[in-house]
């Protein structure tokens, strides 16, 4: 049987380009004791894979030349040589981009019931995870602090905004186009929102967190970064998930040290990854289930189409085209 | 009666100055009910201090420009209009560099029997507990793990190699004459000890610490740390007490961004002063004193003499020419 499957065909430099994919044909024989053949229903782009395509040390291993590309994808079982998995049955997992593919039974799950598969890529998947651990474990906001959430509009900081907001929290996000300024200020609930692009953000961040800042849920890194902790309260705590503007640079990227006012100030950084919290995940798929289903966590996907359109969709990340989670429907 | 006291002539530019600093005559009355009359023994310089002299927003206010400078003091009392203290007395608090003053009983507590009194200054005073908070609090260290101490001859420095080992860790000290090497070697248990300004620190650092860095206590701040944190094993854990080598800065200090570090090894950064610690301060002060006294905590001071010494002896400390505790003996 033949599938097509997207490789990594060389290192990107700088933001990743089309030419950095490869597509590939591949044939696909059957399943054995303990396998399962899968297509893809919904795959998950995600910021974090540009650091596996670099060949730097890091928490998970670089992305092989000539080899799939792999990350979240909900897949049907189309058929299985499993005793945990039967034919029709929806999975998800760390998967290969690929249009057919055979996987062991121990990467997959099965889907909970009573929720969209494709949120297992967001909501209650890695980003939904990341955001409430980040938040709740790292940042744990106390009701009436700031919370400032930069990389607000991503399929994280959507998230972050609200369940700071069920915490009783005054919550400033910072995005990059006004789309995404009202669309964080009317759909998910954020007291305001920074577009960095075009206004100042100090003084929008001198306006907006009057009494300086407790908690921040920090995405981007760089310069938005500076401006934040420089306005940290005592005992401020700063949960550090993501780093995009740095992820695509080639040199050592350099700033003003933050160490002085992190002493100043008695504060806490943290970074995570979210399966440090593994143990922890039925805890919070729980707890995100329940905001869902009541109506307390609003959670946006923007659904691009089509196999051959997930190098496009990956690409755009990097350029602020995605609002909310990215996902490419099958 | 007339009374000596050093008073902030200027703000420092950069390292401080003797013209920073100056010399008055002034008198002092008697103490009114709740009040004593203190002379000093031992006067302690210390590298937050230079924090102060500056005009900047920061955990302590200011030292205001004439007013005398304010550290920690170990003091005779000489009169005593207080119920709680009475002539004799040897007492500890922050007081003013003055030969006599006047304070209320509310700045000032007993020293602990059955220690030197100097020690207050030190071991089980200031730099003592703050090197058992950042180290047992923050670090966390556990058997076997590597440490590493930057300004690791300074007061709190010796104090943290030292209960590392303790605690049954590899140790690996920053320090910068050959003099303070051989002192952390021989003395205060370091299995290792970098020159900073004769060895390539990074060479150094791959060499004594074969396994990574679990845990840093950081005093100095500045490229020493950029080298440590590139180091760090998955979940590091940074105690930041100090950052002596930005402290005279004039500009803002610059340097590689430390947080796509942090991030990629789940690392945890965590600043503090030890006044976030007051609750457990018997706790500390009770367990110091006994690995002092069963010896398994080695103490050593710098004694410079005399009043008119202490502006010498407070510069010396952004020299390098203390080992241990600087102290000024009245």
């Amino acid at each position: 049987m033949k599938a097509k499957q997207i490789v990594l065909a060389t290192r990107p430099i700088g933001v990743p380009k089309f030419e950095d994919f490869r597509f590939e044909e591949v044939n696909v024989g059957s399943p054995q004791k303990g396998e399962v053949m899968l297509q893809p229903l919904y795959v998950s782009v995600d910021p974090y894979m540009r650091g596996r395509m670099s060949d730097s040390k890091s928490y998970v291993p670089p992305f092989e030349l000539g080899q799939p590309i792999v990350g979240g994808i909900v897949s049907t079982v189309v058929e299985s040589n499993s005793d945990l998995f039967k034919k029709g049955d929806t999975v998800h997992g760390l998967l290969p981009w690929a249009t057919t593919c055979i996987v062991s039974e121990k990467e997959i799950s099965k889907t909970f019931p009573g929720i969209s598969p494709s949120y297992h890529l967001g909501i209650v998947g890695m980003p939904g995870l990341t955001a409430y651990f980040g938040l709740t474990d790292i940042c744990r906001p106390k009701e009436g602090e700031t919370v400032v959430v930069s990389g607000a509009a991503g399929a994280v900081g959507t998230v972050v905004g609200q369940i700071a907001k069920i915490k009783g929290c005054r919550v400033v996000g910072i995005a990059g186009t006004q789309e995404k300024v009202e669309l964080l200020r009317n759909s998910f609930g954020y007291d305001e929102v920074i577009n960095y692009k075009t206004e100042d953000v100090e003084e929008m961040l001198d306006k907006y967190c009057p009494n300086g800042i407790d908690c921040y849920y920090d995405n981007v890194g760089g310069n938005i970064t500076d401006y934040v902790i420089q306005r940290f309260n005592r005992y401020a705590r700063m949960a550090l998930c993501g780093q995009i503007s740095l992820y695509n640079s080639t040199d050592i990227p350099m700033g003003p040290r933050i160490l002085p006012a992190i002493l100043k100030t008695s504060s806490l950084i943290k970074g995570f990854i979210v399966r440090d919290y593994m143990d922890r995940f039925p805890e919070a798929i729980n707890q995100l289930s329940i905001w869902v289903n009541e109506g307390q966590l609003n959670y946006k996907e923007t659904i691009v189409e089509g196999f051959d359109n997930i190098p496009k969709a990956f690409i755009g990340l990097f350029k602020g085209s995605n609002e909310g989670k990215m996902i490419v429907k099958i």
